[in-house]
């Protein structure tokens, strides 16, 4: 499977997700760590023990009428441009794009678009459920009917502490509950260091648009739980959802007050982006979010043009370098890379316009 | 006569004036300093002499066909917009503007908006004829003919010298022949200095928008002869002529070589100027000015959609502070003027867009 192939593959995130909080929670994710008890952990596993696991998880897929549909890929015989379209759209980790070709890796998503299976990741099975908006209860409910599909594999279970992981701070439940949310407001009031404190305190983390130690691109943060074990899977989602609406409120209210404050300033910097997006020649990606982030601000605010969600998230998500090149169909320079994202830019913000 | 009548007086220049260097020369000048034999000079009359040469520049005025339907004003008595509005015109000098209203100061303006004719400035006359476009020939023939009206009075002439005048320098022929210049990429060539000193050799010199000492605005300058003794006014003319003629040249060639250089870039920095017109909510006159001035680089160019010399003339013009607050029939803040002039600027780039 090339570029071209898997920028069609559907993903349902993009879509946008309509209902609360829009435009601040971009997606909602729930991750499950898994490992198979009669195997040795990533780490130490070799590449035959790796095929073998392979094999099994897609054969585990193939039986359950949740993948009828579903697309089993192999990342180390993947192209580079293909295995970074994947990760741009949030479906495989920072690792498995850097994937080796020694040691076999293999994703499985769904006909939906809606759920990643890494396999040989950290833990042998990652499994992942996407969603566009602030769905994380309904993404918790898909990754639970996910989670007996690969049950009958065998998980390294523990009745003490629970699912036994490869890094011990994903021991107990394997879960990760997370949310994407767009902070601009935030960020510029300078307030995300005490932010972090606060979400710590209560056990959750906030991390850069890419995950763990990864930048922040366009004000986009994850906010997530940090502890899995001694709480259930359903305490630890209702608790990132409660938060997540804080921070939102927080957001909301700060936004508020800097278009009181800063008034007529504050239209001219909203407009002036959208003037960028619209005409610019050449841009970067960073500067292509940045600006896209302000216009996400203003059409939140009914102050520009309304961007429905599924055309910010495409925007968001087009306009990164590897589905830039996918979209090119071959392998662009940075230089031309900002040429391709500017004119792509252009065509969109015209029929906004 | 107020700031709404003063903005709606015919501007000839404002029209543009098409045909040879178009958008690279902005307007043609031609202005005459003549002096009465029977009143002291300007530097020393007295306000009753002052009053009683305004009343005969009027009377003299009136006799023509010339000035049939001519507007005689009184700037010592006039409002500062009004006063500011016609500096921005380039129709009064800053000295005039800044009249005090002990001193009568008359100004007369022909029915056409391309003669007007200051009293008691810097010489007792100072016969102007402004034209759009690249025009001194045309000017110098309309400036002859005024000449004509005021010689009644009795001009200071010395058989030797000719006609004489406040100023040395002006002593002669007492012509300025000048031409309004847009030349962007000599200015950010940094051959300005270069340019100067070459002029400067043949009797020339380059000045700021508003003349002698002014600073430059969007790359306009002012190109003009600096003697005005020992030579016929249609060499002068022809002087000027041809040497406008040689540096549009070289602005040309240097936007071609800008444009191959920098390729991609270069239609960036275009666009995105065009973007900041069509959309911003605050602009200063400084930046207003940087950015049209871009933006008729990419008109001349075939780069950017047509701005007719009238409309640029008339963004040029109105986006000045003065037009800003005569527009809005009051006196503004300078923030509030920038609000005024943003708004002003998106309705009418939208008609070009």
């Amino acid at each position: 499977m090339g570029p071209s192939q898997v920028l069609s593959l559907p993903l349902e995130w993009k879509g946008g997700g309509f209902g609360e909080l829009t435009g601040l929670v971009v997606t909602s994710r729930v991750r499950l760590a898994r490992n198979v008890a009669r195997f040795p952990f990533s780490v130490a596993i070799s590449p035959e023990e790796a095929e073998k696991l392979v094999e099994l998880a897609f054969e585990a897929a193939s039986r359950s009428p949740l993948f009828r549909e579903a697309v089993k890929l192999r990342l180390d015989r993947m192209d580079e441009i293909s295995r970074g379209v994947l990760f741009e759209r949030h479906q495989i980790s920072f690792d498995m794009m850097r994937a080796s070709p020694q040691m076999p890796r293999g994703l499985i998503l769904d006909g939906s678009g809606t759920v990643s299976v890494m396999v040989n990741e950290e833990d042998h099975l990652r499994i992942q459920v996407l969603l566009g908006g602030f769905r994380l209860r309904e993404a918790l409910d898909i990754a639970f009917k996910v989670d007996e599909v690969f049950e009958a594999l065998g998980y390294a279970f523990d009745d003490e502490f629970g699912h036994l992981t490869s890094c011990p701070t994903n021991v107990g439940t394997g879960l990760r509950a997370s949310v994407m949310l767009h902070l601009p407001a935030m960020q510029s009031s300078g307030v995300m260091d005490e932010l972090l404190k606060h979400c710590n305190q209560l056990g959750l983390t906030v991390r850069g648009t890419y995950g763990e130690g990864s930048a922040v691109f366009g004000a986009l943060y994850q906010l997530s739980n940090q502890v899995t074990l001694g709480r259930k899977e359903e305490e630890i989602a209702e608790l990132v959802s409660r938060v997540t609406r804080e921070v939102a409120e927080e957001e909301i209210a700060r936004r508020d007050r800097t278009r009181r404050e800063r008034g007529k300033a504050f239209l001219d910097h909203l407009w002036r982006a959208w003037g960028t997006l619209r005409y610019a020649q050449v841009i970067t990606s960073k500067e292509a979010l940045e600006k896209l982030s302000v216009v996400r601000v203003g059409s939140d605010m009914r102050i520009l043009p309304e961007i429905p969600m599924n055309m910010w998230n495409e925007l968001v998500l087009l306009t990164q370098p590897y589905h830039i090149q996918a979209m090119a169909g071959r392998e662009l320079s940075p230089e031309e890379r900002d040429v391709h994202r500017a004119s792509f830019l252009r065509s969109k913000m015209e029929l906004l316009s």
